[in-house]
């Protein structure tokens, strides 16, 4: 099969074995995949992205000295199932699955693997037991969104929403606009998003903010307090320790990207008693000053991708038209375009999510 | 009246002004005040200490040009009510109070103003409708220990305790000890403590720690690790994903020693879904690695302080025997013992609280 390959560090086009599907394991053809940002990172930062991984369990035993084949965003038809297989799924059935496959009990990530090809390639050996179907006719690109839009729905259940929060999202590249679909489901309103990109900053309302920053020109954390606080709030200390007047709504935020520096511009930013949601992923060292996180109660959740039950939810939503993902889908790219698409995905303005469609 | 005085950065005892209640007030002698490990850091890094209380908002305006009279964890006695008071305690009466009082609808804070002089001081000026009387003939000493308790009782109301958590407490110090103190009321079990210090490991057991542990000889988390695990945990991703086999029981870590380094400790050495509470104050500048706290998904709550009825309830939880602060109390000193009681705390092995009696 035909496979972008990252291979010393730069990417080429070339065929590859095609896989073999295992006793429960389905061949599948990879219609669409996305580029996620994570792939930008392994594939610009390798040794550090490979460094951090090992230091964190070796979640993604990726050896950069080896072929490896990226992606983990993808929409697949069904070509053959292997033994041991149900086969309640007919080929030519359009799924999604999470970006794992199974053999001999033993679950291994697609996407950062010497050893099984990810969504950058015709192929993929996926476990018959994760797969979904796609529902009402979604067409692959859209469905392949399955992956991001559940990295936001899950960052979002894991904020222990409150009714009256007032939701801010630092940062709207593919992560925080992921974060605004899912609080734009779950109907938390007003929704106040930020980010320096007027490109993004546009994509940000297509996807459900209702109000957005220029942080160039004005705070998000101001911006954040002028919606949150009801006319006639008190906030001395007697008023807060005694008085019965009207409180300031509570705040979530979302931390969407994931550089040095932005966790404690947040800390510094928040209301006293705010949660922080960390879902953009910073792969380097950090400072912070914990005594602005104490002195204000703070609370920092750190978040990655999803369950299950999330993944299947965000396909739902996707098909049933409660997240429209349209906005995000910024190119289409076959595999020859692939090296293309990373060095323009640096570009915020331009886009936001490539799909690769191995067949085109 | 006498006081001990902050003075040029050095402690002195000398006669200053007796306050004079204000509408509201109520005036007290100060039978019993504790040294706080806040106390230590304000006398040690005064500047650093009022750079960043400024740049928090203010909260304990110190001038340290003037003179400060320091001591937030006390017992008084009624000496005489001002006007525009309802006399509901009677003079004699032993209270404590949050270390904050009121006059023309403002709170000030005890125990870091030049304008109110602390507990190293013979009488305080209090606000008559935050004064708790102290039940069951509990001793002004134990009495005064309400304020330390109600951190420990906070921080573990801010844990959102699950039923099956196992606590883990780093840092034996009076914030440690008066955590464990809550967790044994809590009746969370087995309570883990660690701490370098023999002296202070032996306190901990007394507090209630069901395990204390030496880091320079075990590692705390593979004691937690030891502990929660039950036999035929499978932690494979496999097993995680499919299992149905015994889980891990959570995990809640308390920081319970403010300085820095130590909250990237507990992010390496957590399990996935940790609770970390951050209840030591770290005043200076830390490095964290949000890339292990993702990749676990940790959260992490700031506690400070505590509400005026966690206050009323520590209170109550040492009258009523459910915790017992004897073991804390290892030093009385009167005001001329203050400097070198403030010296004697730097040994863990010597003190855990010294009270301060300034009527002796």
């Amino acid at each position: 099969m035909r496979a972008a390959i990252f291979r010393h560090g730069d990417f080429v086009v070339d065929t590859i074995a095609d896989p073999k599907p295992a006793a429960g394991q389905v061949l599948v053809k990879t219609l669409c995949c996305g580029i996620c940002g994570t792939d930008l990172h392994a594939a610009k930062f390798t040794e550090q992205f490979i460094e951090r991984s090992r230091r964190a369990g070796g979640r993604w035993p990726m050896d950069p000295s080896r072929d490896v084949v990226f992606g983990h965003e993808f929409c697949c038809e069904i070509v053959e199932h292997g033994t041991g297989t149900e086969k309640r799924l007919k080929p030519g059935t359009l799924v999604c699955s999470m970006p794992m496959t199974i053999a001999d009990a033993t679950v291994q990530g697609i996407g950062y693997s010497n050893d099984i090809a990810g969504g950058f390639a015709q192929y993929m050996p996926l476990a018959e037991r994760m797969l979904l179907p796609v529902p009402n006719g979604l067409p692959a690109d859209k469905a392949a969104l399955t992956e991001p839009i559940a990295v936001g729905w899950h960052a979002v259940q894991k904020a222990r929403l409150a009714p009256d929060d007032v939701p801010l999202v630092i940062g709207c590249g593919p992560v925080g606009l992921s974060v605004i679909a899912a609080l734009k489901v779950r109907d938390v309103h007003p929704i106040i998003a930020a980010d320096f990109s007027p490109g993004r900053r546009a994509l940000a309302q297509q996807m459900g903010a209702d109000i957005v920053i220029d942080p160039g020109a004005t705070s998000p954390y101001q911006s954040w307090k002028d919606v949150a606080t009801p006319a006639g709030y008190d906030g001395s200390r007697y008023a807060q320790l005694f008085g019965s007047g009207p409180k300031q709504r509570p705040a979530v935020m979302f931390e969407c990207v994931g550089v040095p520096g932005v966790i404690q511009q947040i800390i510094d930013g928040a209301p006293a008693d705010a949660r922080i949601v960390v879902v953009g992923v910073c792969m380097e060292s950090d400072r912070f000053e914990p005594f602005f996180g104490i002195i204000k109660q703070l609370n920092i959740q750190f978040v990655l991708a999803y369950s299950g039950e999330e993944f299947a939810q965000s396909l739902h939503h996707i098909a049933e038209g409660k997240v429209d993902v349209t906005p995000l889908i910024t190119g289409h790219v076959g595999l020859e375009g692939v090296k293309g698409a990373f060095a323009e995905l640096a570009n915020p303005e331009k886009h936001a999510k490539i799909v690769v469609q191995p067949w085109e």
